[in-house]
């Protein structure tokens, strides 16, 4: 076969639904020489990443650790863990990946009972109630806290007591929301919560963050049938990343080097500062975005700070603009999903991504770039009303 | 919490069962910073990978490509897209990874038929003839190539005639010798084939690359239930790999750096020269072993040349050995798995990781440490040895 030409990617601005940019810490990080998936200093740096994911998800329960795959692997891991044949599922559906885990529990033999709503908005407490209701035994909620394919923000203060009440376990989906934005798993009573590395922690893809509280664990450790997943098997998984060190399967070490270095970024920055800066970007970016005439796709008072979809103008190619975005400017927003597709663009504004540079430079490139396909706009209006939005916040 | 001090691992050298050590250009391809997975540039990255792992594979199978996971995650793909609720599967179990199949086929409903070898053995085309004959009908033959936990090396040559005489696909597990020995899908008539990127590849570990045939994707086209896994769907993951690009999951973008370059070191190097090396490092090392009183563990005219199994002297404490290689060394080898915990190193001489160097480093490191338990050996019998096997080689 003919040679392969030595690795040279274009330097890119990710401002998708992830990969976010990374961090040159991490990207080193990637870089350091590997040592065995069971030698002592490698067990010494699992027990920290666990630490570290700890803290980020704001929990105490012992089972944290990073499942070997990505975000989607995180979701199956714990469907495939928790479910046997016949069990029931509420399923929050109200965009791409609600409809993942659906599918995700029929696989695991489960029977899902889909909650809908509009794709963009969230579902209420009542919604909620509502669904458990018609159910026989309910033995998991599932909702989707940061919604990556509308934006939508799934509040979840008030819904573990209702979850609970109904004898069934709170499982969420924070891939896009984690180290972006509050996920309080202890205070909030989640059971079950997983992410993605390569969303607000700015990591590389290929680790997926979980944690489950005791109420969880006992459910599995209750278990009639074997779970249908070896890779994914939490019991398993639990020996290797616990005490007892049992060899499972080789551990990622320079995905696990990573997310550690990343994790240590957002501990140094701290979480109510990350969190601010990523409100403040996303306010920037919604003032600049609105003040263009491009109206926001998600339910008002129920926007992601860090995923933003906002409607194509009627006329306006999306393939065209987002590859001019690409060619032009090195920058890289995310497509519409399902029925979504060409109606909206997603522009992530995650972990190293959320920066204030890259609102403004979006923005300007966004104005120009509609502007050449004959979209009218008081010129400057978008980073205008941007810089005026970081004035006041 | 407290704080998590710098990333600064110990420079080991990795002779255990994988991963292996990893070529500089690998590791600085994994400090790349990111493109999207979506992003034209990954896209043609892909097809360069897929390419480059035919050539490894030495097949033309146009479903070649890596799955997100470490290799467990490729035994686990093959199988659960494979298997329907009572296939039935033939499975020669003579060590660890046979035994992982078994438990697998399990999880996915199948019916395994298990064909049994003492550890450190394989099976004879005559013995899988026999399994065959005793199934109602067949759908899979499992063999593990290179015994990751024994040093076993299966031939496969005779194999795919009796198998697909009986109606049955060949799978195979080339975790431990895709790129450290002859691995040729095509020309030995396999049907499926999998492996991992931290062993012979050295690459870190994070990615399973494998490969099926039409007569395999046959099979799964024909399912009439869902595969089990949503993860690991190889049709939806076949749809982002192919011309369809069809988002599924958000690739692990810096391990398909790092595991395209590892591909084009062994391109540059090429399969004979890379094999001819692994042969090499590993007859010298068998050699300095048995001079060292230490009998192999595999069966001869059937040991790897990617991974050495080696008796541990009665006497001898294994740990405390393995310990202080590590500490003295910084040599990594491997413990026994399972009934062989305790009774065999397992010494793995893999892609960057078979050398001259480490070779004569393990055997003077050994002898020295032997000796201080009280083992006697002729002084520098084992690094005489080996010289004495490079000249001859």
């Amino acid at each position: 076969m003919a040679t392969v030409d030595e690795l040279a990617p274009p330097a890119r601005i990710l401002l998708g639904p992830g990969p976010s940019c990374v961090h040159p810490r991490v990207l080193k990080a990637m870089a350091t020489p590997l040592v065995g998936h069971l030698d002592p200093e490698f067990l010494r740096l699992m027990d920290e990443t666990k630490e570290l994911l700890r803290f980020v998800f704001q929990t105490q329960n012992s089972l944290t650790l990073p499942i070997s795959g990505t975000g989607s692997a995180g979701m199956e891991t714990c469907l495939v863990n928790l479910l046997e044949p016949g069990d029931e599922v509420v399923v929050g559906v109200n965009g791409v990946f609600g409809m993942r885990m659906v599918d995700i529990v029929e696989r695991c033999g489960g029977q899902p009972v889909i909650m809908e709503a509009p794709w963009g908005q969230v579902f209420s407490p009542e919604q909620i109630e509502a669904a458990l209701a018609c159910c026989r035994r309910p033995k998991v909620v599932a909702l989707v806290h940061a919604e990556t394919s509308t934006g939508a923000w799934q509040p979840l203060q008030d819904i573990a007591p209702i979850v609970h009440r109904a004898g069934a376990l709170l499982l969420v989906d924070a891939v896009t929301s984690l180290a972006g934005c509050p996920v309080e798993v202890d205070a909030w009573g989640i059971d079950v919560c997983y992410s993605g590395t390569q969303k607000c922690l700015s990591c590389p893809p290929g680790l997926a963050p979980l944690t489950l509280n005791q109420a969880a664990l006992e459910v599995i450790r209750k278990r009639k049938t074997k779970v249908r997943s070896w890779y994914l098997d939490l019991t398993m998984i639990e020996q290797y990343w616990g005490e007892e060190r049992v060899y499972h399967h080789t551990a990622p070490i320079s995905m696990n080097y990573a997310l550690r270095e990343a994790l240590r970024l957002v501990q140094e920055e701290g979480l109510d500062t990350r969190f601010r800066r990523h409100r403040r970007n996303h306010l920037a970016l919604a003032a600049g975005l609105t003040a263009l005439g491009l109206p926001l796709a998600a339910q008002e008072g129920y926007r992601l700070w860090t995923l933003t979809s906002v409607r194509i103008p009627d006329g306006i190619d999306d393939v065209r603009v987002r590859r001019q975005l690409l060619e032009q400017y090195n920058i890289e927003i995310g497509a519409g999903l399902g029925p979504l597709r060409g109606k909206v663009w997603r522009i992530g504004l995650m972990g190293e991504s959320s920066t204030r540079s890259n609102v403004l430079l979006l923005l300007s490139a966004l104005e120009e770039i509609l502007h050449t396909q004959g979209y009218r706009c008081p010129p400057g209006a978008g980073v205008a009303a941007a810089h005026a939005a970081y004035a006041d916040s």
